[in-house]
């Protein structure tokens, strides 16, 4: 390349949020417009009557998806679920998205179609619309890059940055199911390579294969929140793993926190299959990423408005920053708590 | 792949516009924000006191680049400013941009930041923040997604779609440059594959070399169009070629046009290297793509306007389109006018 080779920093030192924190540190926002840049599930643009919550992700085949078990209607859902998993985490409304796609020439037109089905499946399914984007050819492998728009009212934006002492941590659903997923979908592909007649045995897992394949943005959770008069303090989606995800709140709003074990949300076919698999379930729920499950902060004042439903657990609390960030196991010992979250600069 | 092998259509027998035409076909915009979907140089989303302007665009190395003939700094100014453009054709004023990015481990930290020097110029020379965006690994070659946002009174947005019978077919600068650019570019790397000690003989083609290298985008136009009173019926900005981006205004407002070689902006620089690489100044402005300039149509009332404005050619006009699409050359033989601009599925 052109860098001079004397003074040569490796990006796998750096990680991804290295590279994404050295780059935001050369940013500087110059437009009134520009509420929120860099550092959050999404930017925020101020439209005079109300605020454009703008978020983008890139997809790349052998990185985020492998299209030997991924099929490519599936794939297009969950290309569009994640960027609105991002506008919901900053607890606005998913509007619009624009797709950038890059393909080989050995897509036939019907392998497009059936990508573009899942889209607009999920675009129907989440009440959005797709406006705009490009496509190309790729000499490589598929390309996918997502932008999703939102709205929402100035005072409703949820940031990383609000989390308070004391406040209350939350998730929604459960945790763990993809990442068992993607672990029985890994299996049953090496299982195939060494005997392409052996038949996948998949059955009894489908919940736990859908949260891998056709995950779910929590919507119906931020629409829920105004029905319940419940703002969130500060707010995150889980793609990377409860633990990588709480740091990034702790961080941001300058506080410590504490989660315990025997209130994460697991399912029992994540703890069946981790047992049959020999994978720790907690494991996969602090560390798995792609729940694409909302994890937020609430005063402790606020534990009636959400104590009685299903959808909702609490996890922990958050902590003076000086605490530290912990995670108490089940025969209460108390560990500290680091982000092993998934990162694409270290998993290769 | 997953599809049907019985029923299976080429891509490269449909092409990049007849696979967004089929995309299109199959998008129902249903938000009431949503303006303009697919088929024009942005998106229009209305926020209530004006509208988004919305671009996406997707480059990718090998084949809109190659690193080995691009300066990364050149490259990050380059992706910045072909998306800025976008909002420049609809007559909007750029605002941000996100940026989605994908680069492998051979690169390091020091050419990652200089691929950012040149994004954060481009973002500096046109007054656009630098929003958000998503980094990754790249298993194979470097991937660039970037969005482009801008605003604009709803009364401003130009469409591709309002050209009308006898408005005059105006562009902004010369044409053709960037092609030529880039037939040099190629020249000397084919001279240096062959003898690695061969210094590169770019002396006095420096206009021409930038024009490939570092475009600009015509947001002076934009803003002069304001003092100057001036809304035009229709625009796009020339991506792809003269030819091609006419023929998308026809199409979409339902005419014809008339266009004329002696009247084509082309710069002295331009057919001196025509002339030296054995090419045709004018074939490369029909055709030769990445010049960015902005081809727009005027009603002929407003000629006055632009009369003496040196940075405006009036090309041709628009006729009805019963007359079709023509190209008159010096010689006053008159030939079909067809696209020839760049096509990234035929390309390879």
């Amino acid at each position: 390349m052109f860098e001079n080779k004397n003074n040569r920093t490796e990006l796998q030192n750096l990680g991804e949020f290295g590279l994404i924190e050295h780059i935001k540190n050369q940013v500087k926002l110059t437009q009134s417009g520009s509420i929120k840049g860099i550092g959050d599930d999404a930017a925020i643009i101020d439209n005079g009557e109300g605020q454009t919550v703008i978020t983008t992700d890139l997809l790349l085949e052998g990185v985020h998806f492998d299209l030997s078990y991924c099929p490519l209607k599936h794939l297009g859902y969950k290309s569009v679920v994640v960027n609105i998993s991002d506008v919901c985490a900053m607890n606005a409304i998913p509007k619009q998205i624009t797709l950038g796609l890059g393909i080989s020439n050995r897509f036939s037109l019907e392998a497009v179609e059936e990508f573009f089905s899942g889209v607009l499946l999920a675009c129907e399914r989440y009440g959005v619309d797709l406006v705009g984007g490009d496509t190309t050819s790729s000499k490589s492998g598929m390309v996918i890059s997502i932008t999703a728009i939102g709205i929402a009212p100035a005072q409703d934006i949820v940031y990383r940055n609000g989390a308070k002492e004391n406040d209350l941590i939350c998730v929604s659903g459960d945790l763990g199911g993809a990442y068992m997923g993607l672990q029985l979908l890994n299996r049953e592909k090496q299982i195939f390579l060494e005997n392409p007649n052996a038949q996948p045995d998949l059955q009894g897992f489908d919940y736990i294969l859908e949260r891998q394949l056709k995950p779910e943005a929590r919507l119906d959770i931020v629409q829920r929140f105004k029905t319940w008069y419940l703002q969130p303090t500060s707010m995150i989606d889980i793609s990377d793993g409860l633990a990588s995800e709480i740091l990034h709140i702790c961080h941001q709003s300058d506080v410590g926190c504490q989660i315990y074990e025997e209130k994460l949300p697991i399912d029992h076919l994540t703890r069946e299959l981790g047992m049959e698999l020999g994978l720790d379930a907690t494991m996969a729920a602090l560390n798995g990423g792609e729940d694409y499950e909302l994890l937020f902060t609430i005063p402790m004042s606020e534990y009636e408005k959400i104590k009685d439903r299903a959808e909702i657990s609490v996890v922990g609390h958050i902590t003076h920053k000086n605490a530290g960030y912990h995670f108490v196991d089940r025969q209460n010992n108390v560990h500290p708590l680091s982000a092993q979250g998934w990162d694409a600069f270290l998993s290769k």
